[in-house]
């Protein structure tokens, strides 16, 4: 079965993933990604500054490549950038960091974005274990939104302008210095929006948004399960839903983050890895909710349309079940995929209740839809209703403790990636000790960096 | 397996009924549904103006009883009053004329109703058959809606009083001249609003508007697809679009009433026993739908979901497909579960796209999102934005031919019974010829009594 088949028939995509690559370090597959235009014939190595000098020249070890394009001048004068870049499935390893050659000029309708600041998602973990299918084969450059500077315009590009600062949604390729990206997939950023900010709105708003309000038709005084409520997008949930007046927000999240969340309008934490969060709800609303938001897949998507009250509404939206350790765990992904919620329309009628599936990814050829959600976030934005909370900012060179960061459960907010090069401060002594291990720039939650495996399910 | 667990296993609902019952004419089952609470121990026998003598006394054909309570007194006051009486699953003469004695009490937080006009509805033709789950087995008074004024109210009945006009919504039992309810089922009506129309708004108007706004949350500029729409929830439904800006209607119906449902509000009407209604929706609208509203089921399901754009909603709320011809058609219903609608998380979130399951059968237990409903469903006529329209009347002597009248789609509107007696008028020679098949009150339709089967699917 090819490609396509699998995009087309997407129940049998994690299945197909799942036989084919027989281990989490399957090989990179040859296919070149069409969509992906940056020249990356010339994939230098960046000058490092500890001398890795076996690596190949695709597998730079991203912690060790800190070059510039500025630094060094080549005699003949070279545009280059920074790039993240997937080599094959599998660890936080994968995702190195290359320099590549010649400047990227935008086709008509594009323009040129100098970056500043990129979010990580969810569904970057997952493509790094070949499990998302809207991620090209590697070699690839992941990264689903970024925010920057216009630096150039190509032709018919009428409504911006060099110098225009934007925050981008694209389906892949952001995890770049300088990316080209059609015009209409850029949009202003508001007065006094950090380009950090800018780069945690579009992926987890559009989605809250488009979530609660497209299908689930949130209202007065109902009541909406977030699931992993302290992550990107369940922060952006929260925020949304007090845009509607005295609606219950059940937020599940670890332990540690129920003061940050609670503060944050989760009006009934909970913890889902010591107590059971569908008694906790019952408790709380023994006849149910009105919304339930479905990021985990599996059997918790039958959870939530049981908790649903007639006439409630179930938004699937992810199988983050499907991610266990920083490897692809088979076990988990057939679990996921066995426990796979279906539905036939009499049970449907006969229960009085809606499933919507919805994902980003596959609305690539619905820009205006877009459009709209987005100029209503930055409406919003602009009243102080919504505000992206980022986590921590990683330089590029750190993309693996990024990563692990967000899979290891530890952020609250936003995970956004620079692609500056980190600066290099004069050591001392007690940062000696803990190189292996990068710290965030910012970071305000560095109690649990070991946490035990979550008992969901 | 029992009734009970028909209930809670919907999928197999259909399936059991079609094993269970050999025959249409399958014996009324003997399990008296619990809540129906009118003495029913008399079922004597109407002063028929045909003698039909033979004729058992639950058994007395339709068209044949015409007496009323009022008519011969009996010695000791005894208080009758008439009622419809499904008496067995099949064709138009199972549902019979009986009276029944004794005045009904109306116990604590019930009233009285003396009914005026009710409404017959598709569920109504599906129950006859034995395919309509909440409906108990016969011998049982079908009927879901009625109109009338309060005779009598129970003890704890504050916002009711004698001589309040009103319309009434109940899962089943209203096809009689006086009923008991629960309060809280009936709606003051408002001034101007006549019995039928009254009659003609609970089921149809309830239906439509959840749909199209809890589940549907329709939006100006939006497309909607109405099957079946010059039929009851049809019209509703077209109506109630017109109260959002901007809406395209689809809507398919039998040719001869394209005009009526263009009047309507329909913006193209499709003849979908001619054209292939897919290909017409698809000629104007490409991109698809952004609202399927389905009361076909099987095979349609598909289509009305394959016609959906990218978030949009498909709610499914019927299985007409399954009722061809008077008597129950294994094959039709065979054909219609067979070609069920099952989707699982996965597709549906690849898709973007919304399924939803409407059935007010199963919303007993709401009664105050019911309220609020007709509420806004009331204020919505007073300000002239909806209006039933009344197809013709019949009296409860008629029920056969008014159940045919929409089982053979005739029907523009809602077909109404009117409990009062036939008055008999001085028969003219031209009414003599046909006293077999009886003619509706009013009808302004009869071009076509003798259709084609449809060539749907
Ligand atoms: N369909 C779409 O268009 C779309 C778009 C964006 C995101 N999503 C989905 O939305 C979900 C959230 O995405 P996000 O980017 O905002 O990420 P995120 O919520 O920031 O993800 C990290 C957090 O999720 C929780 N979590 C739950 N299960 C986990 C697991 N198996 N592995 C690691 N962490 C887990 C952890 O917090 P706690 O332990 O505190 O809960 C962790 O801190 C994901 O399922 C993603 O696929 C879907
Ligand atoms: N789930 C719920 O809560 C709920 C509530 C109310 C109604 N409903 C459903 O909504 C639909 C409409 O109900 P309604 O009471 O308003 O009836 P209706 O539309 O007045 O029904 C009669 C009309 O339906 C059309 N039709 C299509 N297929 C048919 C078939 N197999 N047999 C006979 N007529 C057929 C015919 O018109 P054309 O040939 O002109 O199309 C006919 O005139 C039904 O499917 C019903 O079960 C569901």
């Amino acid at each position: 079965m090819r490609e396509n088949d699998c995009n087309s028939n997407p129940v049998f995509y994690y299945a197909i993933r799942t036989i084919t690559m027989s281990g989490e370090d399957a090989p990179a597959q040859q296919q070149k990604a069409e969509d992906q235009k940056q020249e990356t014939k010339t994939t230098e190595q960046p000058k490092a500054e500890s001398k890795q000098e076996s690596q190949p020249a695709t597998e730079a070890p991203a912690a060790s490549a800190t070059a510039t394009a500025a630094e060094k001048p080549p005699e003949e004068e070279v545009f280059t950038y920074r790039s993240l870049v997937l080599s094959g499935h599998g660890g936080y390893d994968k995702v190195k960091l290359q320099v590549k050659k010649g400047k990227p000029t935008p086709k008509n309708g594009e323009v040129l974005v100098r970056v500043k600041a990129c979010g990580l998602n969810f569904a970057d973990l997952m493509g790094r274990q070949g499990l998302y299918d809207r991620l090209p084969s590697p070699p690839v450059t992941p990264g689903m939104e970024c925010s920057g500077v216009i630096e150039a315009v190509g032709e018919e590009v009428t409504d911006r302008k060099v110098g225009d600062r934007v925050l981008v949604l694209h389906r892949f390729g952001m995890w770049q210095e300088v990316v080209t990206v059609i015009a209409g997939h850029t949009f202003l950023m508001p007065e006094g929006m950090s380009f950090e900010e800018a780069a945690a709105l579009p992926v987890n708003y559009v989605t809250a948004y488009m979530m609660l309000f497209e299908f689930g038709n949130l209202r007065p005084n109902q009541s909406v399960l977030v699931h992993m409520a302290a992550g990107g997008v369940g922060i952006a949930a929260t925020q949304l839903c007090h845009t509607v007046k005295d609606v219950t927000v059940f937020g599940t999240a670890s332990a540690s983050k129920h003061e940050a969340i609670s503060q944050g309008g989760v009006t009934h934490p909970i913890d889902y890895r010591t107590r059971d969060y569908v008694e906790e709800v019952r408790k709380i609303n023994p006849k149910g909710l009105d919304i339930a938001l479905d990021p985990l897949g599996g059997s918790d998507t039958h959870k939530a349309f049981n908790l649903l009250k007639p006439m409630g509404k179930l938004i699937t939206y992810g199988a983050a079940n499907m991610l266990t350790g920083q490897r692809k765990n088979l076990l988990a992904v057939a679990k996921t995929w066995y426990n796979q919620f279906s539905i036939n329309a009499l049970s449907l009628m006969h229960a009085n209740k809606s499933v919507c599936g919805y994902h980003l990814g596959h609305l690539d050829d619905e820009p205006e839809l877009i459009s709209q959600v987005v100029a209503k976030l930055l409406e919003l934005y602009g009243q102080g209703k919504i505000k992206p909370r980022v986590d921590s900012t990683w330089h590029f060179e750190q993309v693996g403790d990024a990563m692990r960061r967000m899979q290891e459960r530890n952020n609250i907010g936003k995970v956004i990636l620079l692609p500056e090069p980190k600066k290099e401060e004069p050591k001392k002594e007690e940062d000696k000790k803990e190189e292996k291990k990068e710290e965030p720039k910012k970071e305000e939650n560095k109690k649990e960096e070991k946490q035990e495996e979550p008992k969901k399910e």
